[in-house]
């Protein structure tokens, strides 16, 4: 079937003269999940992985993804005539290197470059231009030869009452004005779905886990124009959104919006954001304000209200979650559990609780040597039964009208080695450590992440993945700019330091391959410490209120710091979760948090 | 006497049609100290401090300083007609600002492009652009003026033997012509002169306390021209030179040369380095590289026979610094002492040592409220006695052919109070952990200066300078690209990680204004830890070998590990210094470094 598609692709591609088409993972919004409309590069390969890119030619199919997705794609791609590029090996060309070996003079790529960001459509640009060859982003050839092609997601709108929001769509617009006028923008270009999502206060059901809306949005003086499908908008919506002054355009005019834009107007936009269609439609007598998206900072700083929400958000979910790891610790050996039905299990506890919204992602549970792979989710093909021994890891999330939950707890499940037991304890104590931070306005997470590390690093060991992300209130539970990360690189740009109302997750981890898997993950708010003649001391608090699991952990590798840590988090977690449990889960809760 | 300076400066302006003149601090070579030819600016002010911008009009004068010169500066500017500019204070604006709103269409803001980076002259001449005004950098007015100059230094130049230097001038020069070679440079233009000594194994005495030599070198594949003056090259150094490829040529001829490059070449420069004269002077046919001099990491990697010549430095200058405590502690309030005075003791001290080269920066000893002064620096008129209580701060450093110290020690000499002892403990528990980390390759020192802050952000103090610098070998006492600091800013570049080899500074500080200051510095040099398969492991080794002052440490504050890292450090401390120590020495320094 995948050589069929590619076959009619490769007809197509002769038509408009393109001697090599390229096919992203991407919608047109640059958002981390897309849509089934958009799955172009899955119907034209058959890989379903979250990351890859595939190549076109004549001669030659071939999909480059990275190593988490390797033995997946190998998989998946048997039998398609696609090659499989495994990115980052050596030897092996990026599709930069590939393409500019493979295209010669006068020769042309093709892309939909709605689904190409403005920086990678230019940098193909330059180096194909180095050979003479020519880039065209204004196709959508597979989007020709889908026949059954899914329609574009048109799920419902509601909107965020302020009793949620904490702000008004009215406040919220006013202050992106004011920033627009500082920095002398006749237009602001919005089009990162969250972003328009948080300052619309609205929300929807367009991408999955993601309530939000297929929209572009265009913001002036006067005018907030916003391109979406208007069926998707109850009238209520509608009327709240007029009142506000937002007018609708079809979700696809922004294109012929933006190439009419009147001469010696100023666009503020975020190339890394806008794609590359819109950029290049940019009349070249329109200048452009290339930076951050004004709302992205006061969409990261929580506001009051948004915070308190989030308080009971995690209570409610801290219910939810102690109720499963109680369930799962009685049951495990004794009632059929695998990884999918405990995830079905988990998603009932939370569909107990009021204003629960749906998975704030697709849950990760992962039983033994499955918690070594990162990026593990449980399918039919993978899941496995618990079983009453080693460690279960948990990394499940939820919507709530009062904000977005992320949490990963590693469980016991019986007896565990002394091997697990042992970087149980080192990761936790990092998770703590971070989690117990006192630092100066000023702070980035590069200068606080070494402490998540440390008892790691000290035995040799690390972890592959960042320590922390920011996460969206009721909205994408990845979401910048805030986080943890050591890694620097020369290009990057400096890290946006914490504020008060920045709520980031705290996730170190340790993957002993084939072996198990250890993550532990609150999410903690920046809140203020002190002000002194030196300046303002910020610190975090927990929000996510569960328990540790006291049986894989050794409590003399843990400093008295430490164990005070740990001691005074689960005096809070029984404090605000022991109300809403029976009395049985309430006895275990007690045990489960005392003092070591 | 300066008015009469300005007054004549002022007809030169006029004769070369100049309506502003700047005078900058820096020397041809953008060097952190600079030799008595180049204070123009002190002498057009009569300003001595280290830091500081004159600008001169028809109609007014002004010097521009930082916070640690307003006092200094008001003093010395009084009677002068020069106007103070607080740099930093609300309401003053910056020398940019000033002389945009100052010069207008048609009008030349004059200066010696010589003392000012190729940036600033830039950054300089866009701003005046905006309002007509031009600049020229092609004069020395001040130069013109002042009849009794002194003359260019010309310090008699060594070599230093490959056994010091660790590696030979032919094996530097290979490398760098390799590095040129990859980055297709026809030319490498160094004008910074540490990295001219290392790369030539040379050390001088052209700039106080910084042992290098005036000189521009330009390295082509074939050839080396040193732009210098011969007459400080004794015969046997200039035959090793001429050995390994090194022509001599002319201080000043460096501007004529480079004008006439020939069109097509490709120079590799660093422009923050370079001089705005020297930079304009380059045809316009030939295209510049503007990179990082390939000098400067393999200068900051130091190989393993300075590291090995470094260690013992350290033990030299550790027991020079063993003995000045001893003597201090025993003689406060019985030997009329002042900070001066011990001052010179301790270059007595390190006189003593043999391979002593002088002092690597003029010794910082500040007893009392002085010690608040972070860049205090006894003068004659400020020197006062120590008493036999409360703390004195040292921090001095001396070359040594096998490499160049940096310490800070705070000395009790006498009862201390509690507050200084509660400073003196956390400032210390900062320090050692930080040289305490253990980290993987690739983390620079934005990851890790948390550690040295984080005792006092707890207590809502902190210190308001770097946590340490990278410090050369027999050469300048400040030297990058290695270092700990926390603060970011968008526009600076991302960190140079940390390598084994490097020496950087561990030096945190807490200081109570109009009462006592506390530092705590060491150098410590990077080392591998281990190698795992998560990647290679580094960690930090004490070069510095000097106790602690028990005398104000409170045990109580810190953590086990903290006092096991102390107990540690002193066990080495006197295993290492003490074989040099007479027998009553010996004894103090035993009781010195018991276990805590």
């Amino acid at each position: 079937m995948v050589q069929e598609r590619i076959a009619a692709l490769r007809s197509r591609m002769k038509e408009e003269g393109v001697d090599a088409y390229l096919v992203p993972t991407d919608d047109f919004h640059a958002s981390e999940y897309v849509g089934d409309y958009f799955k172009c590069r899955k119907y034209i390969t058959g890989f379903t992985g979250s990351a890859g890119t595939a190549v076109i030619t004549q001669d030659m199919a071939g999909l480059w993804t990275d190593g988490r997705y390797f033995i997946q794609a190998a998989k998946q791609l048997e039998g398609s005539g696609v090659t499989l590029f495994k990115m980052g090996e050596p030897g092996v060309p990026t599709i930069q290197e590939f393409l500019e070996e493979k295209l010669g003079d006068g020769e042309c790529l093709g892309f939909d470059g709605r689904t190409v960001s403005t920086k990678e459509g230019r940098e193909l640009q330059e180096t194909l231009a180095k050979k003479g060859a020519s880039v065209n982003g204004g196709l959508d050839l597979v989007g020709d030869i889908w026949k059954d092609r899914p329609a574009l997601s048109c799920e419902p709108v509601m909107e965020l009452d302020v009793k949620w929001a904490g702000e008004s769509r009215a406040s919220k617009i006013d202050k992106i004005r004011k920033t627009m006028q500082e920095q002398g923008a006749d237009l602001f270009l919005l089009t990162s779905l969250d972003d328009i999502a948080w300052l619309l206060n609205i929300r929807g059901g367009d991408i999955h886990c993601c309530p939000v809306v297929l929209s572009y949005l265009v913001m002036t003086g006067e005018e907030l124009l916003l391109f979406a499908n208007e069926k998707a908008f109850p009238d209520t919506v509608k009327q709240a959104l007029a009142a506000d002054g937002v007018s609708f355009c079809p979700y696809n005019d922004i294109y012929e919006y933006v190439s009419k834009l009147p001469a010696g107007k100023k666009v503020l936009l975020n190339r890394n954001k806008v794609n590359s269609r819109l950029n290049a439609l940019i009349p070249e007598n329109v200048s452009v304000l290339d930076q951050e998206n004004p709302t992205l900072l006061p969409k990261a700083v929580k506001n009051p209200v948004e915070v308190e929400n989030e308080r009971i958000a995690h209570i409610k979910d801290g219910v939810a979650l102690t109720k499963f790891i109680y369930w799962l610790k009685t049951n495990a050996g004794k009632l059929p559990i695998t990884e999918l039905s405990a995830g079905e299990k988990l998603y009932e506890l939370r569909s107990e609780q009021e204003n629960f919204m749906g998975n704030s992602f697709d849950p990760i549970i992962s039983y033994g040597a499955h918690a070594a792979i990162v990026h593990y989710s449980a399918t039919p093909e993978t899941d496995i039964p618990v079983e009453p021994h080693g460690l279960l890891l948990a990394d499940t999330g939820g919507h709530y009208l009062e904000g977005s939950t992320d949490t990963t707890r590693t469980i016991a499940l019986g007896p565990t080695t002394d091997e697990e037991k042992k970087y149980f304890t080192a990761v936790l104590r990092g998770h703590l450590n971070l989690a117990a931070a006192r630092f100066r306005a000023g702070t980035t997470g590069l200068s606080l992440d070494y402490l998540a590390r440390a008892p790691l690093w000290e035995l040799g060991k690390d972890f592959n993945h960042g320590t922390g992300h920011g996460v969206g209130y009721y909205l994408n539970v990845h979401e910048g700019p805030n986080s943890f990360h050591w890694k620097v690189s020369p290009t990057r740009r400096a890290d946006t330091p914490f504020e008060v109302g920045m709520i980031t997750s705290d996730e170190p981890g340790y993957y002993q391959e084939d072996g198990f898997g250890v993550r532990h993950e609150n999410l903690i708010v920046c809140v203020e410490d002190q002000e002194t003649e030196c300046g303002t001391f910020l610190r975090f608090e927990h929000l996510t209120m569960v328990p540790f699991d006291l049986d894989a952990i050794v409590p003399e590798q843990m400093t008295v710091r430490e164990r005070e840590l740990l001691n005074d988090y689960h005096a809070q977690v029984y404090e605000k979760i022991s109300p809403y449990l029976d009395e049985e889960e309430r006895a275990w809760l007690r045990e489960a948090t005392r003092k070591i």
